[in-house]
């Protein structure tokens, strides 16, 4: 029987990109998940806290599986690894993904794809819907902290949702912040003044801070508490793994913070540094609960560790995409014989030895 | 920057069973599991127990994810679905799979492969190893209930190991018992008597038993307990999820237990029925310390619930056979852009266009 996967690579992503445009792409992916968290509750969708291998050889990463399934439709693995000196000493990027979608009606393979792109663009997007829920304009100022890979998505995203009149960045990284300019200036509107800024100078000034950053275990955060623009809004992006932080614990304290994924993020996030009566609702949570004024007053810290409903999200926009423009590789991934109670039909019988004795 | 990804697919397993044969695959199997039992270490090997999704709508159903890492070299995830119906109403094995091996020195997917065959083939090999270590002769008679796909290998498996001078098998199934001989045929030796046998008359007349069936959690066991042979030895195959055991409590009692994986077959194996003093060593801990020819004399059960370890042999065999014959396709899975800090970079830059607003 033929039973096909859809294999998408970086080439199938590449065409959804030239054929829809990077902007629509990003505009999806933020209206998708919007929807997705609107229309969330438990009972539909089962996301278990995420887990993974943690070492430090050969070289310091991670290997995560973040699974996820809306029920009598879809079950997908992502598996997403972190390995903070790929761009130095690989040439790849420091996360890489592949994602695996299923049905559960009979366990199939329905797809495979990289997860590597659809990662970033899906963090940013989050970070989009948070920053158009929290931030106390329609604009101003953007800080970016951390100008890897995720820092591109990051200002893409949100600009698509919040007019970044001025950018403000840094990387500890020195190739990182001189190339960031050259990097996002193929699609960044000329208006847009981009300013590689000292860090200390970044916080006190920004309407809406990114951080993005492979700060090590222990050694967080970022910077220490000062003096902050009334309302600011912070998309803390990085902080992901116990032990890793970036926004300092007072500044959370003064602030009301919205996890992505609460378990999550208690684990493994901000919210580590905090009490647990001190974490705010989820950002689902307080989308469904409608609009909040006073909230745009305040400091406000989305704490996005990674959810993996966001990643279901990227994962049927990009299979729908694939079947409109007809994209992907169909490969017989799975053996599935002729008769399903015989493993041995896929070996042409007539070339099936009668089994000799072994020795 | 290109890194592929192999992926191998039904065809390219097929073409390693013609090029070195059904029997020498499972050969090989058989001995890499030895190897990786004799040498295996929690220091050099991360087990992590299994976890799944589990569902009755909109049938009943579970998808698994089961990771494996061998320190400093590959970390594997096993996704592997069980959906029992599959045979009868979708034309699928009730057990589909698909493995992905990753490089733990920079995250990158090594390979994505087919797991259904490797499954059925691992899972045989494990019998095989418990059998020959256990089983009271270097032959005799062979009991086989349940006559799905994971009795084809567990006879093929076996037999490479121990001889099978008869075979009583016998399926709840009808369909199921009447095509056993007919799908087993082409390579078991014309020697082999091959019996359909009512159960009642299987328990208390074979050398060696295996259980492989797909009784309803609750609804075991498969069998009650009754005379059986001095010696006997059972391969417990089918118990692998809450609730769901196929071998009486009372014989269970009387056996020494032998785990693949201890604290998994203590949540979902045989060993879910016994208190924990009564659950025996592993079996690769019983291989590392030598041959123990009481154990032959009394009655031994493998409870089988399926170890990570085996899928990483399983599949680390296959990639060596990928390269040897030259299988699979070489696929960008994977987006690596050209700069490791610009996922935009995949897009066309010329083609790029300025970000326009959205609204």
């Amino acid at each position: 029987m033929n039973k096909t996967t859809k294999i998408f690579g970086t080439e199938d992503i590449r065409r959804v990109i030239d054929a829809i445009g990077l902007d629509q792409v990003m505009d999806s992916l933020i209206d998708g998940l919007q929807e997705a968290f609107a229309a969330y509750d438990e009972s539909s969708i089962e996301v278990p806290v995420r887990n993974g291998f943690h070492y430090e050889q050969p070289k310091s990463g991670l290997i995560e599986w973040m699974p996820v399934m809306s029920r009598g439709q879809h079950a997908l693995m992502k598996l997403v690894s972190y390995h903070p000196d790929n761009p130095e000493t690989e040439g790849l990027p420091t996360i890489l993904s592949t994602f695996s979608l299923m049905d559960t009606r009979n366990g199939h393979t329905i797809a495979i794809s990289d997860g590597t792109l659809l990662t970033a663009l899906r963090t940013g997007a989050a970070s989009a819907i948070a920053t158009r829920a929290l931030a106390s304009g329609a604009g101003g100022a953007l800080g970016l902290i951390g100008c890897g890979a995720q820092a591109v998505t990051q200002l893409h995203a949100i600009s698509r949702v919040w007019s970044a009149e001025m950018v403000l960045y840094w990387d500890v990284d020195r190739a990182a912040r001189e190339s960031f300019a050259e990097r996002v200036a193929p699609w960044l509107p000329d208006s847009v003044r981009l300013l590689e800024t000292p860090l200390d100078m970044i916080v006190p000034n920004v309407d809406v801070l990114c951080t993005a950053t492979s700060i090590a275990v222990g050694e967080g955060p970022l910077f220490q508490r000062c003096r902050t623009r009334k309302g600011l809004h912070l998309n803390a992006v990085g902080s992901d793994f116990p032990g890793k932080v970036e926004i300092p614990r007072e500044l959370l304290h003064e602030s009301v913070v919205i996890p992505d994924f609460a378990a999550q993020a208690i684990a493994e996030g901000e919210c580590q540094q905090l009490d647990l009566d001190h974490v705010g609702p989820e950002l689902y949570a307080l989308l469904q609960s409608g609009e909040q004024p006073e909230l745009r007053e305040m400091t406000t810290v989305f704490d996005s560790t990674g959810w993996a409903l966001e990643d279901l999200v990227a994962m049927e926009l990009l299979t729908d995409w694939g079947r409109e423009l007809d994209l992907g590789v169909d490969f017989q991934l799975e053996s599935i014989p002729a008769d399903p109670k015989n493993p041995y039909v896929l070996a042409d019988n007539g070339k099936l030895e009668k089994s000799a004795s072994r020795h």
